[in-house]
């Protein structure tokens, strides 16, 4: 199969691409680098540089893999989009390229507007660059579990009926997202409805929730080829902070009351969903919802096991609560179906004691590169900054203390 | 009370204004006359020329009424929108400041785009001025009716309490829009939700149906002071198209089979409902939603009313059905609450053969400014316009034949 991967360079990205290559697919990576910059102004490089994405692909065909195409450049570009659609003709788009930093979106104005710029107009161009140049190409969107939110009731698979007076109707489940970045990813999911309905689009939106772990098949092969290790408060995600946390020796810092439940998955299952969304195509005319998590987790119970594990390795890990710097329920009902992905074959990957311990020997060789300022919260949703002063240049993108 | 108005020289947003500074508010009337440039590119100037709005807010005083303040810049110029916040320190904006036209935002890929971007970030920017230069400024938006769609339960106001497997929430009300621009006020309601329940804004979300009608208490005193009157396929709503035709000797033209249903309201009762609106605010932290209309009606009925009353005119009307250039069901269940500003004290207008003989009346003073061309619809859903090729300078706007 011909597949474009939009945001190759990412944490996810860059491993999709390697395994769908070597699963014997023609791959197209895309990036414009904007998660590196990103990082850069925000002080949150990853644990290890990564090369970028031509270099990948030089040395991934080195380890012996496949061909890797790579392009650079911006999807919000459509010229630069609608001509790689023309030139590449894909039967299948893999759409990870948005912004996906939910603290980066919530500093301030200019964080935001970028946020809200660039992942609706990214979407808005993978819709009419298939529209106009590859019709029928399915498209795989990355969303987010973070879309719901945490409702009181159980969170289906996109979608619900709903009796109401005596009649019946269904419905796009109704979403209420915590950051803005996670409310693009409404937005995304809302746009793409709407275009499927009118033009026919075939599109399958993962729902996906925070993901953890730095080791796949091909990453094994040569170190390089490993995904970005996010580990700080901007671009990490829990489970990742709390791995270097637990190497570092810093306590392992729970938002709040540490209630707060998600579905969690590896990045193996990450590989395999998108694989199996891939080679289980929608149909012409569907938004095919699929909840992409293999198990519910606290982030206390996160905090415990990785702790419990840590101590066998002689980490000595503590466990701190401190002051949620998000807005969010700490106690609440949570019960979201993943039947889907299931039903397609997905044979998950639990976070056993095994898995994390192999996490934590991975971190611990890199233990000399973590920086410690990086990992407490610099990002507080009541304290986003405002708008540069017309007149003034825009305020640097630097994190507020 | 201290207002801006914004899209002040719009359908609604001239007569909003004169109608607050008639009841003493201090208004500031903005816009950046992208309605005027769409119109004129896309051949669909009103019935009669409208001066511009500086010459509007001096023509209102020379008719004895109060001043009204008039800036002409972008909304989605933050730096431009800011500042007029900050000078004007207003207690309320009310949010017309979008592109109103759902054939418009189906046209093809540009038009698509400048709406998408256009009403998200002129929104984006209303809700950074007031939370960055006017903390406790209420909000009024205008959404509309067409967010809802034509689901096959009652549509509620704005919210929907769902019980589901033994337990119960409260959501917004599922949304699914019929274009592009209906679209774009979905994500609107998403992103001031959003806001709203994060930064405690004051927001009232006004769910309007389409308006008709051209007389309002302020215009009546000089015929220059007129809403713009267009009655052309991309922004004439069907009320106003109808009445047209009928002066013209055109068969009103019935989109397919005509059961479209949909809440309709007079313009009047648009400015009784802002106005209740305002002079009863929501709180800080609640996103009000109040479905604006007073009656509601078929397309086929109102095709009879207009009908029934132009014949007894003299003006013998036919009415045709032709193919529908939309895509929307032509036959279904639809019964909306709209029971929010009643209670706040709206008395409505409905469309008596009194008020569609007025209006007709008034169209035939314009008979010989129709033009004809104008009428029938130019815009199909199934055939929007592909993106100009790379390299190549856009297409001009001007609409497929």
């Amino acid at each position: 199969m011909r597949v474009i991967v939009l945001g190759g360079d990412g944490y996810l990205g860059w491993p999709t691409a390697m395994r769908l290559a070597a699963r014997g697919h023609d791959v197209l990576a895309v990036d414009n680098y904007l998660r590196r910059r990103i990082a850069r102004e925000t002080d949150s490089e990853p644990l290890f540089a990564t090369p970028e994405l031509p270099e990948r692909a030089r040395l991934f065909e080195e380890s012996g893999g496949p061909k890797v195409e790579v392009a650079i450049g911006d999807c919000c570009d459509f010229a630069f989009l609608a001509d790689l659609f023309r030139r590449f003709q894909p039967e299948a788009v893999v759409h990870y390229a948005e912004q996906p930093s939910a603290p980066y979106s919530m500093m301030g104005y200019e964080e935001a507007r970028l946020t809200l710029d660039n992942n609706l107009t990214a979407t808005f161009n993978v819709i009419w660059a298939v529209k106009d140049h590859a019709p029928g190409c399915h498209v795989v969107k990355l969303g987010t579990m973070g879309e719901y939110g945490t409702p009181n009731i159980d969170i289906e698979e996109g979608w619900i009926e709903i009796a109401h007076k005596g009649r019946k109707d269904t419905f796009l489940y109704p979403r209420a997202a915590g950051s803005l970045y996670h409310t693009t990813k409404v937005l995304d999911t809302d746009l793409l409805w709407f275009y499927v309905r009118t033009y026919g689009l075939a599109v399958t939106d993962l729902m996906q929730g925070p993901v953890y772990g730095l080791s796949t098949a091909e990453a094994d092969a040569d170190e390089r080829l490993l995904p970005n290790f996010h580990y700080d408060d901007i671009f990490g995600t829990v489970v990742n902070r709390f791995l270097v946390q637990a190497v570092a020796g810093i306590p392992l810092t729970v938002y709040g009351r540490g209630g707060q439940t998600r579905g969690y998955l590896n990045i193996l299952d990450t590989l395999q969903c998108v694989l199996l969304a891939l080679e289980n195509p929608a149909a012409a005319g569907e938004l095919r919802i699929l909840n992409q998590f293999v198990e519910q987790l606290s982030v206390n119970e996160i905090a415990e096991k990785v702790q419990r594990v840590g101590n066998a390795l002689g980490l000595g890990v503590a466990v701190r609560s401190i002051e949620n710097p998000r807005k969010e329920k700490e106690d609440h009902y949570y019960n979201a179906k993943h039947q889907g992905l299931l039903d397609l074959g997905l044979e998950p990957h639990p976070m056993t004691d095994d898995v994390i311990a192999g996490m934590l020997e991975r971190v611990l060789r890199h233990k000399g590169r973590i920086e410690r300022g990086r990992i407490l919260p610099r990002v507080k949703w009541s304290a986003a900054r405002s708008a540069a002063e017309p007149g003034r240049p825009p305020a640097p993108a630097g994190v507020d203390a």
